[in-house]
């Protein structure tokens, strides 16, 4: 029932599948698409199901339901007691849990791979018999709204991450915070989490993923009988959403708060994302973003700022191409002891410049394409990592050649590519720029 | 088919109708809401019909369309050639045209006043039977675009305006142009604009106004028999639109443009709107906003800056507070030669804080005073204001007696009420400074 942080994709897509052929791909008569993904290693396996229904699918007015229909699926059905799937799950030895972002929602358990019919069994039974009863919605409404209280309006950087956003999208529903605005979330209705479950809760709107201990035979017969008598959405049309219009004014934004431990400034530009078939920008995105900010102190960013007598305790950039619409690219500095934030920012655009003007530094280019091979590796014992991978990118609309073709589309990319995507991409005319701050740093009201 | 600027509404605000018992307002079954305003100094009426519909009743998505669908509506009904309607009232001696803008779309004709029944015919033929051929929406289509080059696109300081206005509002609807984003306006089609018209333009969604040299029962009579029979459209519901999130970060936005002639620094504040029973604060604002920035160099921020070594070539302030959901308050100030943005805003910001300090001069609040009485002579003899005014409001959710009730909430504003106003929305937080400027002023790309 966690949100992901978006920029945790980052290091994802530095790791990736030595053996593509332990992926098998297959579609039911229903419309349910589904990857095993297979790894003998240890007697475990993975099932997830994503739906292509994120908070960016939702009506103007209704943000968050994407999110509560999340907390809702753990009530019960025709089969199950509410919280029994849970139970069930942790009674034999596994764990189980969901999360919502802009463009999916996603459910999974961890579980001893013998017990697969078990997880596939009650997953199958929610994705069309779900029951809510009167109490159940409205408990879990106070549920998500103390969520929110948690999560962002008790923690300054979130609430200003959400105006930034806001701000940041003109037109398109990315500018709309997947747990929902409050006051919208406490007017949503048992009708509006039933609404969205009929029509995105469907075998043809989904994507099954098992990884582990697994053979694809069992997987697929399991999952014809489970999922295969579900029954689709009828005309669900392809998923359309509000694209940006230009955005040509540059945006600033301060936010000050008591709260803030630490200032900081934020850059945010409009990018690309990664399409179907076409992946080398985004590919050259997300070297570049490891070009500046990876690593930290390693990177351009942090041997300009970090070092000598330093600007910046700390700085990042961070890109992720995993999204249906336009995302962003980001950029962040902490002032060291002394610095403001004009002073930071000042050193990080100085930074930018140079950067633009002498282009990637060849070695730690090469360095770069080390870590993106040591991330191959790595990933190779990540079979929940893989199995995210897959079921990010086919709800996103990308394909498993996609994903097959991510870790070539990363090597290909030149320090050429690299710069050209930065030509590309920042421009300030689509960035936000934000301050977060003590009060007493900024005045924020005349 | 012009789209009113929102601050003209500012003067009208000032201006009313002396003798309230002219105005007859009545309700036919089918839920087709009118007003009648007798005015027999000439023997002329105009006809106004207002649909409660606008650009911010749109679907996200489908921006352009309450717009589009205005145009259309020049086009034929099953007992009218296309443009024939606009030919008819020409041939009569009158004139005719419409607009649209967030919270309505409305039409109207000028015409001798024995020659109600003629418009009131036609008027009432499209409300309900509009037709539609292939070449006409394709045609009318090109003919928006074309309006939004020449309106937007070609205009720097309406590409900025649309800009900052996006950057507002973060949730609310208002934050879309009412022409439409390009891209979206390129995607409409017949079947979004039927869909539209079908929903929206019914007697029971609509407000009639007659004015002009009329008597009400003849009107009444006429209403009753060409509106009576229209069907209304079931199950409208009440208008909801996404509302405002906490605005809890200043934005600042910087636009450079080379066809900038006059740089300028402009500053909207989000600001209630004018409510049913509920206008004391909109009429506070109203008065702010002469005391400001009305007549110029007569108001606070014209004395302040264009006089002894003069900082602003011209200043501005303006709020209109007819509107559905949350408005918003502005001031712009044009700089002197010489005179930098950043000076200039800095002396717009020093103005208002001594404003906020010393108050209102009661020498100058008198003088508003006056032109508030001088205002309503005025609005006497504007026939076609008090159809426009009454209107507007009854399509933005007010009610006859707001309308009748808006000059005593002005005549009532003290002071302290505007002062208390200037203190709840002079919130930077909520806020959007803007710049606009040619591009050797500011620095606009990476």
């Amino acid at each position: 029932m966690f949100r992901p942080i978006l920029m945790l994709g980052l290091l994802a897509a530095f790791s990736l599948p030595a053996n593509a052929e332990n992926v098998t791909h297959f579609i039911l008569p229903n419309g349910l698409e589904a990857i095993v993904i297979e790894d003998h290693r240890a007697p475990v396996v993975v099932q997830m199901v994503w739906y292509k229904a994120g908070s960016a699918d939702e009506q103007r007015g209704k943000s968050g339901v994407a999110h509560f229909l999340e907390h809702l699926m753990f009530k019960g059905t025709d089969d199950l007691a509410p919280g029994e799937l849970s139970k069930v799950v942790e009674a034999n030895g596994g764990s189980d849990n969901a999360f919502t972002s802009y463009d999916y929602t996603a459910y999974y358990q961890r579980i001893s791979a013998d017990r697969l019919e078990l997880v596939m069994r009650m997953e199958a039974d929610r994705m069309r018999d779900l029951i809510l009863s009167e109490d159940d919605w409205q408990t879990e409404r106070e549920v998500i709204i103390e969520e929110r209280n948690q999560r962002t309006d008790s923690d300054p950087a979130a609430i200003f991450g959400e105006q930034r956003r806001a701000a940041q999208y003109l037109n398109s529903p990315y500018g709309t915070p997947v747990i929902g605005w409050r006051h919208e979330m406490e007017q949503l209705t048992r009708d509006d989490a039933l609404a969205w479950y009929r029509r995105y809760y469907a075998p043809n709107n989904a994507v099954l993923v098992v990884a582990g201990d697994v053979q694809p035979d069992q997987v697929k017969a399991l999952a014809e009988q489970y999922y295969g008598p579900l029954a689709p959405t009828p005309d669900l049309g392809p998923r359309q959403r509000a694209q940006e219009p230009p955005q040509l004014a540059e945006r600033r934004m301060t936010f000050a708060d008591p709260r803030v431990a630490q200032p900081y400034v934020t850059r945010s530009y409009l990018a690309p994302e990664r399409d179907p078939g076409d992946q080398a920008q985004a590919a050259a995105l997300t070297v570049l973003a490891q070009v500046l900010g990876g690593n930290g102190a390693t990177s351009v960013l942090g041997k300009a700022l970090m070092f000598g007598t330093p600007k910046a305790l700390y700085v990042g950039a961070g890109y992720d191409g995993m999204a249906i619409d336009d995302t962003t690219f980001n950029l962040f500095v902490v002032p060291a002891e002394g610095v403001s934030l004009q002073q930071a920012e000042d050193a990080m655009d100085a930074t930018l410049a140079k950067f633009m003007d002498e282009g990637v530094d060849p070695a730690q280019f090469a360095r770069i394409k080390t870590q993106i091979t040591a991330g191959e590796i790595y990933a190779l014992d990540q079979v929940q990592g893989l199995a995210q991978r897959y079921g990010e990118a086919l709800a996103s609309g990308l394909t498993v050649d996609d994903v097959k073709g991510w870790p070539d589309a990363l090597r290909a990319v030149t320090e050429a590519d690299v710069m050209t995507a930065a030509k590309d991409v920042f421009d300030r005319r689509r960035a936000v720029t934000g301050w977060l701050s003590q009060p007493a740093a900024v005045e924020v009201t005349q």
